[in-house]
């Protein structure tokens, strides 16, 4: 485990409240996966009905839950769902004990609730490589389908975490045809376990009716702009997964209706933006936006080369207005760019224009911005209408002693 | 200026003793571009005849200094040629300043040595986005031709450091129809200069006889497997340069000849070696080798996201031979990779393999490996025949001290 246990200097200052969602209750229990006296596995009993979709890692190395899951979107809504969660062991990398794992888990779920084992979506996080111990999740399995509860959200946020520094959370509601529409995810990430990498996982709850196939369409959009388009060190878990359950509890059919995306989108970036917030080390949240590529896709590709820069996240822990380093991010990203065309903003600070420093331009007025816990780097390309806002957080002495000293 | 100043544990115990090059005159000068009380300008005279072949940066946002040497490969060699580097400031990222301050220095390089400007070769490295006291650099020509010596590269080495913690150069001699040609050459990366990023520059000189087009189709593919096979921390910088010189002074054409292939080849490894080597803040040189890709690029794809991985580098400085973070960068590379068909070796302990940990593992084996200075990782892809190596350093907490730390 990491040495440094201290909550993000970036953390909210309180776990919000988060309201009951109609169709959805919660247990959590101490199974002992790895740790000792804490909750590590959280089960989400769906009501029959319930659409679900999902969004997972691109990695070719991803945990049989990632592939079991991946296989069971789609599937008939009527025998209800349920989602169970282990922190503690990814169940990643263990070959064909992986699937094993997730089968007995899958099996012992329906066995207990009634749920079909089609419906049953599993998650694994913590140390990869070594076998699952899953026996002793299945030992809880009777306990947590008793103890189910409509307002056990909060805790099952807690029952995820692995190192992360405080539990996350989210809610909005939203008035659809004098009705009120309910929303509420929690998330862990990007906290490190070892020998594990940072993971993220997310679940999301409406009591909104959306069918799967539209419910799909819009949790695979609103992540290409909210959990796309975060990044802590650039390295992408193996375990990745954000399920999404519309239980339809409300009996409003929200389906395609704009300010149910609103609210959920609202839900997904403040749940994405406590993941960075929450990024090993981070002392500072950092927003950068660009405009004027030559298309959305390239200001994205611009974007995430800051944004992963090794020399910019360093220059940004140091407070250091180094806009040298983000000239240079441009150059290397391949997307196209013109030196001559650029300008740069830190803040609402006009740094860089027409290929070289901006006349006027003083350096303390760009580091005044720099000592904030809340940057913004604005880049126009000036190419183009292309344009896209990613985050991320600096990279700092505490991202090594996490990253690399509680092993040695 | 980095308060680290220590020479890199990694360094070599000397600076090699390198023979003077037919056909080549060196000069260095204190010109004050930024430093005091040190030499920041070295010139190279090279004799009518020379074929010029250079490699330069992908940067989009590249410097005019590269801009206006890419123009000039492949010209008229009868009037021979001249390189004139500067530290202290890159000419990056300087609007139309940055070609003016060009042209000046060729302009007056050539009146001083009578070498078409055509033929003149500049290089800056240092800071970035300050408009380049060129003045300073011209009022130094005339003693820099004055003083042109063949026994001077070792001073040249010097010249062009900026925050290298050694100088960096080597040579190797071949013997071709009973003649000796030569091979020398000198490089400086990757140290830090506030507040630009790290950048690499290497010159090579050699008495044999290379048409031009040969001999840049030589460096070209070497350099695929040299010089782009290394990373620091995946920055990639405005100014990378690499220029190569055969004068044909040792009246050996070595156009096609492999013994002179295979001699420049270990020249270029050994620069780019020594460049990783004097990574900042860099413990532990790392080989990696990826084998059993589809295809040799789909390899260096592996080998590159796994050089390039934050939580493998700091994994490396912490001496944890942590193989999950391995499958992790090999999982998000995008190259084709089955989870159950990988194999991965610390040194020459087998660590994982058939998508687990492999059987009669010990992991002190591989800590014990972990504990060294030159570290290999083997990775077996188990799809093809394609392959790579590429070399690394690990990220430690100096890194960030260097970059992050001294302008706060």
């Amino acid at each position: 485990m990491a040495k440094i246990t201290k909550v993000s200097p970036l953390a909210p200052a309180a776990f919000p409240d988060l309201p009951a969602i109609g169709g959805v209750t919660f247990a959590t229990a101490e199974a002992g996966v790895r740790y000792a006296g804490r909750t590590d596995v959280m089960l989400a009993c769906l009501a029959p009905g319930t659409s679900i979709a999902g969004v997972f890692t691109r990695s070719l190395t991803r945990s049989a839950n990632v592939m079991d899951c991946q296989a069971k979107l789609g599937g008939d809504s009527t025998g209800g769902g349920v989602i169970i969660v282990n922190s503690g062991n990814s169940n990643a990398f263990t070959g064909k004990a992986g699937e094993a794992s997730v089968a007995a888990i899958c099996a012992a779920v329906a066995q207990a609730t009634g749920v079909p084992e089609g419906r049953v979506f599993t998650s694994s996080t913590g140390v990869i490589g070594e076998k699952l111990p899953h026996d002793r999740i299945v030992a809880k399995i009777g306990d947590l389908v008793a103890a189910q509860s409509p307002d056990g959200i909060a805790a099952a946020a807690r029952a995820i975490m692995t190192t992360d520094t405080f539990p996350k959370g989210s809610a909005r509601s939203v008035g659809i045809g004098g009705k009120t529409v309910q929303i509420a995810g929690i998330a862990k990430g990007s906290g490190m376990i070892a020998p594990d990498m940072a993971t993220m996982l997310v679940y999301i709850f409406t009591d909104a009716k959306v069918e799967q196939g539209a419910l799909q369409a819009v949790v695979s959009r609103l992540s290409d702009v909210t959990f796309n388009c975060i990044t802590v060190d650039s390295d992408t878990s193996t375990s990745d997964s954000l399920i999404l359950a519309a239980t339809g509890a409300s009996g409003v059919d929200a389906t395609g209706d704009k300010a149910f995306e609103d609210a959920l989108h609202a839900v997904m970036l403040d749940l994405a933006h406590q993941v960075v917030r929450d990024g090993e080390g981070a002392t500072k949240f950092v927003e950068i936006r660009v405009t004027g590529a030559v298309s959305d896709a390239e200001a994205k590709t611009h974007a995430m080369s800051i944004a992963n820069s090794p020399l910019v996240k360093t220059a940004i822990a140091g407070q250091d207005p180094n806009w040298g380093r983000i000239v240079m991010a441009i150059g290397k990203s391949g997307a196209a760019a013109d030196r001559d065309r650029l300008s740069i903003r830190f803040g609402d600070v006009l740094v860089a224009e027409n290929g070289w420093v901006a006349p006027g331009y003083k350096e303390a007025d760009a580091a005044a911005h720099m000592k904030g816990e809340n940057l913004q780097i604005g880049v126009d390309i000036g190419l183009g209408a292309g344009q896209a806002t990613v985050w991320t957080c600096d990279l700092t002495h505490d991202y090594i002693a996490i990253n690399a000293d509680y092993r040695s």
